[in-house]
């Protein structure tokens, strides 16, 4: 909704970081002496529907009033009204913020005002299963894929990104190199080379907005060769291989067992081309073991076969050493990519991708053309936050406070749910649970959905059919919730299984 | 260079920024008696191959007589030699800082240790052309695209981040809506109706990384359509047809006269989709006048016909009323695409794109596997900017500073270029020159770049042919390099064409 005061800039800074025509507010309509109670459902219903956006700073009580001709009183009131049901918190001179949506999709009124994508777990997951069930509504989000989000350090971000702007030539500022900004190129290979134990030069390293643009360039650049398909596990993550599809690239599917991708059933495929995480196999967990290397190195050398080595979440690790990355066997037939997505933050938007030699120069062409280069500030702040060691330091935080959030959900579920087999818990950021008996997951998925917890089916990640399972994610959630959304899991396998429980 | 030490991690972070290993200095190499003058070389090498980039802070004095095991003195010497020749610069406590690459490349043996692109004005441009002049050691910059980017506001910015970083709700560390995060989607609706008169709603605005990407979600989703062949503008951006053109689309010229685009020409041209840029055209600073965003409305009605509306520095106007959008007046059949680069930095890489409802889903979904949304503190860093007026109190300054920049330019052409002809002065953060005499102007770039000027000729943004000419960027220079630039291009020019100056 644009404002309309043309003067809204020239007003001073601390007055009017809002104005509140966005919030379009009818004072007409309030009921009669029910002022504050009007206002406070105004206001709530602004919040549901991103009108008032999470972290966003309500307009100070004295500028509300003002424009809606009420008293101060009435703003005070229905503010504190709604710091009470946690949906605004003060922060001294700062303001007053917005930290929390209503729980209730009832109360916000939200389907009128705009479209939000709904969990369909009935259907085909399509384009936006993922953003549908992000925006879903539910009190506890055992959803894979992010680390610890509170974690976040962000005195050391702001820290570093201040040093940053200190020192930066004003040409940094204008176009780039679209490998990347250098010094950060040379962050990433030094970081590659203490934890993953790849040799790569700082020019071997094109910097990208993480590993979906990494399977675009991938995908682009293979096409460019005439690729028409990339093998995938099976299980294996859905949205790679949404990815893939959407650059019409077919996807056939390779079991994977308890060695991981069966790198027989690869070489009777007879794709050229196959996409993996052998450091901790999504979702199952499974390490590829040394034999398949091995059986992997010799049919990329016999079958002049190309590897996707996704090694998304390598660095978390609980149970048991370190393994290798692929790249380091065979890396003039991998490529490697990764992102800071599981160790710091998927909303940084930064990863890496390492080309073998016959396709370097392709793939610097691809993300030429993608975007001409990522954005420098943050890849200028990453390197501060790697070379001084900050980097490392967090993510041995994470390990620990990620390992007691493991062991957190293991032990509920051993409570809550014994039927329910447990899969790849010794590194990472989630675990698979399945199921003997048989039933749906996506049926499980729903009806934990209607609890108020958030989690992804097996199945999705699935082409070929298995057992039922739910994929589970405990890095982002405190023990209590993981504990809580586990019994509500117990109630939902209920519905689903009667009788079994 | 991977460095080898697995303890940086662990040393205290004031002493470690850096490790001195990546430098490589052997000291039993150095001559004996001119420890100070050896050492002030190996590091103007380091500084000019990039293993001490631009920006980053040197080891501090004692850390490297430490590990070259010389004394301090021999630090300081060759420290204050490379601030006396503007290669570093002391900050009081933060350190000593890389603020310059050294001017000579005979110096700095890259071409020993890395690939650096040459510009070769002789050959058709090559996908790396712009990188490659980027890359051209130059004293002088007067290439196109970008504004005053010693003027960005990093004081502003950092202040927009820490508010930002205060308020925001872990979960926005996560993955996000790949249109963009809410807020900043509805402040860029508001940019637009407030600066371009262009009224959408935040749910219309997709946020990208930049004109770049935008080209790059546009044929993607055109490509689907079947469409082949998108019209540009002639003379127009040699950077936006390679981007179509990467995509394997023919991008077939329509003449640019005194009032824009020849709609005529478009409509013979049998193109269902025109890209243009109707408020400053690229590179002749016409703007497309009355009658012609008629005929071209009218074009798009009776054929069904696409434009894509490249708004790249409509911010920025001198001499003349604001232009309004093509978008204002045909909202259905207009993909509209801007970004800040124009306004504050290319190296944020953020912008937007609004696609006329036909194919709203379309770019929404091809911008998901793009890369599934933007990063998001940058996102929230500029709603700050844009809402508190900051960026508007910005680009009032940025134009005071870019007119006198242009005047100056202008001044040094009319006493140094008589025999030019300026073109497209009236807006925008370049001008363009034409001569009547017959030569080659990529002759008179290359005879400019050997005397430390970057310039761009204007037959690279030409697929019909022309007369010559350069494409002249004056906002980011101060007035006393770019009259010292005009005056390096007499000499060029008289090389070029002896005996007519």
């Amino acid at each position: 909704m644009p404002r309309s005061n043309p003067e809204a800039s020239d007003r001073s800074k601390t007055e009017t970081d809002f104005g509140t025509d966005f919030l379009q507010l009818d004072v007409s309509l309030a009921p009669l002496g029910g002022l504050a109670g009007w206002l406070t459902e105004q206001l709530r219903a602004a919040i549901a529907d991103g009108r008032l956006p999470m972290g966003s700073r309500v307009p100070p009580g004295r500028v509300l009033a003002d424009e809606l001709r009420v008293s101060r009183g009435v703003v005070t009131e229905a503010y504190q009204r709604l710091i009470e049901d946690g949906q605004l918190a003060g922060r001294g001179r700062a303001g007053t913020f917005v930290v929390a949506a209503p729980i209730s999709p009832g109360i916000s009124g939200q389907a009128s005002e705009r479209k939000v994508p709904r969990t369909d777990f009935a259907a085909a997951p399509g384009h936006d299963v993922f953003d549908a069930l992000r925006a879903s509504p539910a009190r506890i989000d055992l959803t894979p894929g992010v680390p610890d989000l509170a974690a976040f350090p962000r005195s050391a971000w702001l820290r570093a990104e201040r040093r940053v702007l200190d020192a930066l030539d004003p040409a940094a500022f204008g176009y780039g190199d679209p490998r990347g900004a250098p010094p950060f190129r040379r962050a990433v290979a030094d970081w590659l080379a203490r934890n993953r134990g790849i040799r790569v030069e700082a020019e071997d390293v094109v910097i990208v907005t993480g590993v979906a643009q990494a399977l675009d360039l991938v995908s682009r650049v293979l096409l460019d060769d005439g690729i028409e398909e990339i093998a995938v596990e099976d299980p294996g993550s859905l949205g790679v291989r949404q990815h893939l599809a959407s650059r019409r690239l077919r996807t056939p599917p390779i079991p994977v067992d308890q060695a991981g991708l069966r790198v027989d059933a690869l070489r009777e495929s007879g794709a050229s081309v196959v996409a993996l995480t052998p450091a901790h196999q999504f979702p199952t967990g499974v390490v590829l073991d040394g034999r398949r290397r091995r059986e992997l190195v010799k049919w990329a050398q016999d079958e002049g076969g190309l590897i996707l080595e996704d090694d998304y979440d390598a660095e978390h690790r609980y149970d048991r050493p370190p393994v290798p990355a692929v790249h380091a066997l065979l890396p003039e037939r991998v490529f490697y990519t990764g992102s800071v997505s599981k160790t710091l933050a998927p909303a940084l938007r930064v990863g890496w991708l390492i080309a073998p030699p016959s396709h370097r120069e392709a793939v610097v062409i691809a993300k030429r053309y993608a975007d001409l280069g990522n954005a420098v500030l943050p890849q200028l702040v990453l390197t501060e936050l790697m070379e001084c060691g900050e980097l490392e330091r967090h993510l041995r935080m994470l390990r620990r406070r990620h390992r007691r959030r493991r062991d957190a959900m293991i032990e509920a579920i051993r409570t809550q749910l014994p039927q329910a087999r447990i899969h790849g818990a010794a590194a990472g950021l989630h675990l698979t649970i399945t199921f003997d008996a048989g039933f749906r997951d996506t049926d499980l998925a729903a009806a934990a959905l209607e609890h108020g917890v958030k989690t992804q089916p097996l199945s999705w990640h699935h082409q070929l059919s298995s057992e039922p399972g739910l994929v589970l994610g405990y890095a982002a959630s405190p023990p209590a919730d993981t504990a809580r959304g586990i019994a509500l899991l117990r109630k939902a396998l209920r519905q689903v299984l009667p009788g079994q429980l």
